[in-house]
């Protein structure tokens, strides 16, 4: 072992077995890399290693990173203590000089947020691709009138256009929020060392600019000991998937006995034993991943809670629990931007439904609501003929139950046919943001026009990115050269 | 019962006691009552209710506002229907109006919201208040060592100054996110009635506007059925509970064995049986609170998984977590400000220990390194006297463990003292962000500036919430006189 | 304050409001009296204390427990403190006496053991009374056939009764787990005092009879210091929840689209704007109190995580937890038991439903497979003719699809028919546990013996309790005298 | 694919990686080849298929079994399709038979049974190690006195012995409840099929008892759709990891500042800078495992809720969960037992702070009320005396604050000094439980013959279930010979 220098003994190789983070460490084994290339380039810029040591190790670390982490032993805590242990096999003495100046502090820290910073920049934008599918796709439905539901009970005729579109700004502000957390993220914790900086001239700003960080976290302590942007990426994880698991559940009713949709093959399973089964598989296991991550974030919280500062090996738990997560919620993200765009909607079904158990129930209150009936005496009336299973009530039979509660109005049988046809109830529905078609229209427009802003804002991020980590690489050349 | 109007018999006894929310929603009285204002002046306004049914709502709702929460009957569903039912005792016929082109859904989400906002706000306020008692305290001890720790273990010398700045950076981060949350919930639901809109003639936007909100929730089915607004509110709160959470911690070990700190009585208890104890409750309590909501955050997500479209009965059993979530963080942040402003800090002790267990190994280290012992040869070196238990080795002593590991520096004793002595140690560290006084100094300033940057933004927010409903009150004025 | 007496001041405001349990205490003030009794009635027989003094004390208590909880003090840290100062004032310098021998440690343990234990012997009469209730309508609707689901798609037929005894089963285990917890919550940790027992002559194993208890938590250490008896009991609710939170997912979904039941009025709510509305307001409560329960769950864990010994006062949070927890488990049973048995079922459109979508395609696999093709073959052939749409195929159509995988059988339309009927279909499942007939009535009849034995456990348990609680007041009363 | 006959199309790529089980079946890939053993078995006794088919389709198994699950395709659902699909390849028509008369939905919960059941066993073994180990090392110190806390603060003197006696039984009572699970874990669901059982002769209780099962789960709705034992096995693990939370917060705390003890070399780290450094990160990554699987139970917990009847998909996503926590609880397990043994108590440091910070306190108030001061009365007087800080009190300094409080008793030096001496203060504690040295001896002899009982239990169990599956081998062997 690398950093063993004061015990006498090996660990116990069970408790190597429970406290090694080898195996998930391949999430950050790129990252650990890149981080390693800007600490040697940083150190012999300021002169803090020799030329040769700089290129020795640089060589080395190229190899290492050719030969891929399968290749590295696991006998190991954790990927930073296996590349020093190689790199010193492999560059000798100058392989020892890589550690100067910081601690596996910090350097896990920046590697952590670096896989959370690319995440959260995958994550974007196949959410993206989801608001664009689901913008596409009210468009194309833009019309088609769908029954409502609350308590699952037929509430209110709607439009399947104005539903698709609901779906579309919840899973808006899940993408603000990663927009929000990726501030936080892409910070550089890289020379706060152990925790309380280094005695040597190290240059953070430099090394923070050379790994794409938008600047560092300044205090030494806090650098190392926080990980409160590591919870903040998994909440922002856990959202989406909440909001992707009131999706499924729809998807999941709406394929059953409502009959509003057919699944694609390509996201159904069958059954070993009913040869007849379609299943929506795929929406319950992206249901199901929503309550996994709701208890994953617990984890990261219930760990985390309590910690004294500075750096405790408890964290390391919490990484694992970062890449899970965002790995899942990544491969959730392209699956439902696939299954939503590949759904077959029964049109035709929807419709049908669209009245069902007196759905425009709340039109005709509001109609007798307009002729001057206080609006809680026109819910009671109508309340009245539905307690007597009279859903499509005649005008003379309304007015006869308004007469019992004191309410003398008249009306015709076509101003009640008006109140009672979904395709009318729906189109009378203009206040702001409801399901006029008018209102709906205004929508698809504002958040394809949303869309493509935030397609220029990612665009930016991600290209800031690249361009550092391309001028990373240009150094790392120029020493091999 | 007010909105029973179909269903033939009351509800089961235990089964409404089961399912009322009345107890809680003592929280969202004085809300309820802002919503049914602006709701009544626009209907009003927009000609759906007459001049004289408005005035006699109003100053009937008046009335109830006096009255308070605790007037209300406990044997309806939710406060909302309470105060209907009691409107409509009050002024009869025309308190059977004042629901019209509204629904529960958007009622309740409208008052949730302004209940988060107002809480937000408060607790924003607070982290201020903690924010800036840090910064005075670092500067009062700016120059103080202390021993800083990782795995609890003496790890370095650092300094109390720059540790209090860490406790700092970490809640303001907690401030941001509430900031940021803040924009994703004062948005205005109002208007949206059960899910599909209405269509009488509402304005939406001069409602939100009255309440003080900063826009509406456009899409009306987004609007009534969302509610990760509320799920961030509580991550928000969990996340500051648990940076506090981490404080206290230390604030426990502190005032205990290790013997930095003392307690401030008010801030203390003792036992019923031993008369000599002091406890630190208040801190374990507060550790204890965070623990308790990282479970509510947990309890809202589970309920909110999987949730259809529109409105279902589960989510009323988020609100009472909101509630609890935020009134508890408020009080938390408040108790904090106090008790971290009282205490009594033992300098002398932490300047003691600061050196202890060879804390300044690693300076020893990087003397080696700094003579050109590649760092990892100098770490095992050291680690090789540690590991005899000689933690205050000679200069000649060293250099006979370096010849051993074919090292050949030379030094004198007086190089080693200055290596070893933890004062010097901390102002050796002069990298960005690190525990020299310079460091220190500089952070403590562009603290102090972050947070009357924030002052300003604060009460800017504030005010703008304030002169909007100041006016909405002058109109409530205008039509009672 | 009683206890403060090394403390110069009193706890700041905020933080006693923060730190207090006095309001929910009320949920033991009964028990803490009990303790209080059985505590002076041992000091007095084992000399500790003398008769004039312990007569003072008890006729005091008597006082204190008919004016009831909300008589009491607020100002005091928890009921424990706000008991004994009432007692002092009243009683003096006798009064003075009562906290000999004890500490709120082993006092505060104690009390919650009595209301765990207590509560638990409410929760298995509810869950008989439930248990009751299923196999009594099973035994109601022993024939009526069913659709059965999977991935809530249409699957097999099967019958009500096999339904409603699967629902049966579930809670049988978590009366069995509440069983099991009773056993580790019946003990005694009055005598352990703060954690090491006390040098006055106590008598543990006569206090612990007084109370009703099985025994005492022996280890004094661990008697004050361990709360997995009250995760335990907790756990055993969220089980129990779970389980209604399936069944009432059930109750929602039949009585939406699957059209399987009718909710009775008393189980039911409206809405506020749609009049026509009945929705299964109790069943979504009782579901999301499950998603609340499990938070709590966490809860209580994360704050008991890493919990040194031996008494903290993070402890206090975990006992609001264990009080809610139960209360609302407890009141859920009630409701479930109320509304299931008050549900109509609809069991002509069970019926009509029962061979929907092919639902019988594995009987007519398992035809095939019995006149000699391979299971795996059948399944295939099956579901060809599935895909094509065809849901009743002829025998020449089958024989046909059979050809084409070189499967040559022949059968006639009867065979056929006979395979794909619902009612033959369930009725043919005769293997153990199954849907035939004869299983369900041997299941029903087995079960009502479980339940008869079970009601004869809960009779004995609970009359060995009622019995300690009787003879303690008698004690009580002959001080009075 | 095996089992997708109905559907056209293969299942898209990331959603067949999003829902595929492969990976994490390797946990149950030796099960499955039991189950697939047994059923076949039976279904050739039954005559449901011809000894031939049977033949073949056993010793193909044998060789699946002997190429291991690294061999199985990737590209299947789970480890029952790709064991099928590998089985048909190998034997050809025969291997199309072995899925008569049965699903994967009582093939997976029976596998579930069968992991769950072994890891219990081996959890069980290995607390049991822990539990004697704590006894030998109580017994070890059985005299060693030692501060004990609340609060973290110095409260009352206590023993080692004691201490440990109390890890002891709080694990004891994990033990209690792993077995309590066992009862409802090793039960048979084969032969419930897809969730209505089936129209084969199946003799589902020949099967349960080669497979080693105490009988079956009855109902077979039930049998396929409950997954309660599977949280309740998770929570007897959280329950077990938080009692070992607790225990390694100690170990950190003690090796820390507290000084109780060194940590042998085996179970500690060091750090890659700091070359002094020994941290406990043995005891932190259990600590914290334990609030990672808090989370996990939390998952499953959230993923169970409100699931209807009878499998859904979402169900395997538990599945991962209680492989991780079982396996991880066993492992964490054997290090807590090698830990524990090795770690070195300092007894002197332990004795040295046995009566620090007036610890003895108690005692002078005990002292006080023996002589006949109400004991709340004499609280105050020694919480006077801590106050002013003087914690070694002369007699006449304690009679003169008596006597400010009307209290006139007196005593003389030789009994003060008897009550503040630390090994005479516990020696004093002869109440049940308590930390006299009887009292531990008692213990100690208890809890050894416990063990003793606990063990005969323990080898009952597994040589049931030994002895089964060699029975079940044989029968294996008699197919292939």
């Amino acid at each position: 072992m690398v950093v063993r220098s004061r015990l006498d003994r090996e660990m116990d190789e069970d408790a190597l077995r429970l406290t090694s983070s080898m195996d998930s460490d391949r999430n950050i084994f790129h990252y650990d890399l890149l981080v390693d290339y800007a600490h040697v380039i940083m150190l012999e810029r300021q002169g803090i290693i020799g030329r040769e040591s700089a290129g020795k190790i640089i060589s080395s670390l190229r190899e290492i990173e050719q030969d891929g982490f399968e290749n590295l032993s696991r006998k190991f805590e954790d990927v930073h203590e296996a590349i020093e242990a190689k790199l010193i096999e492999m560059a000798g003495e100058h392989g020892r000089r890589i550690h100067t100046a910081r601690s596996r502090n910090d350097e896990v820290a920046t590697c952590l947020r670096l896989f959370a910073r690319d995440r959260i920049l995958d994550i974007l934008a196949e959410i993206l691709n989801f608001r664009s599918v689901l913008v596409k796709r009210s468009f194309e439905y833009v019309d088609a009138v769908m029954p409502g539901f609350t308590h699952l009970q037929y509430a209110q005729p709607t439009r399947l256009s104005h539903h698709l579109l609901a779906w579309h700004d919840m899973t808006w502000r899940d993408f603000e929020r990663f927009l929000d957390a990726f501030k936080r993220v892409n910070l550089s914790p890289l020379g706060s060392s152990a925790f309380s900086g280094t005695s040597f001239p190290v240059d953070r700003d430099f090394v923070a600019d050379l790994l794409g960080f938008n600047g560092t976290v300044e205090n030494s302590m806090d650098a190392v000991s926080s990980r409160d942007f590591l919870t903040e990426c998994i909440f922002a994880c856990s959202s989406l998937m909440l909001s992707f698991s009131r999706i499924c559940e729809e998807i999941i009713l709406w394929a059953s006995e409502f009959g509003f949709l057919k699944l694609p093959d390509e996201y159904a399973s069958s059954s070993s034993i009913m040869p007849q089964k379609k299943n929506p598989d795929v929406a319950e296991i992206i249901r199901a991943k929503a309550g996994k991550i709701i208890g994953m974030l617990t984890s990261a919280m219930a760990i985390y809670k309590a910690m004294p500062f500075a750096y405790n090996r408890d964290f390391q738990e919490m990484n694992r629990i970062l890449f899970d997560v965002m790995n899942e919620t990544l491969l959730s993200c392209r699956v439902m931007v696939g299954m939503v765009e590949k759904i077959e909607f029964n049109l035709e079904v929807m419709k049908d439904k669209a009245g069902k158990d007196f759905s425009t129930a709340t039109d005709l209150a509001n109609l007798l609501a307009e002729k001057g009936v206080p609006f809680r005496t026109a819910h009671r009336i109508v309340g009245e003929l539905a307690k007597k299973g009279n859903c499509t009530p005649s005008a003379n039979e309304i007015m006869e139950v308004c007469r019992k509660y004191g309410v003398e109005i008249t009306f015709d049988d076509d101003e009640l046919r008006n109140a009672l046809i979904p395709e009318l109830s729906v189109e009378r529905r203009r206040s702001s943001g409801a399901v006029s078609k008018e209102n709906i229209l205004r929508m698809i427009d504002s958040r394809a026009n949303a869309i493509k802003e935030d397609e220029r804002k990612l665009v930016g991020m991600k290209s800031r990115i690249i361009q550092s980590v391309n001028r990373l690489y240009d150094m790392v050349r120029s020493y091999e050269g």
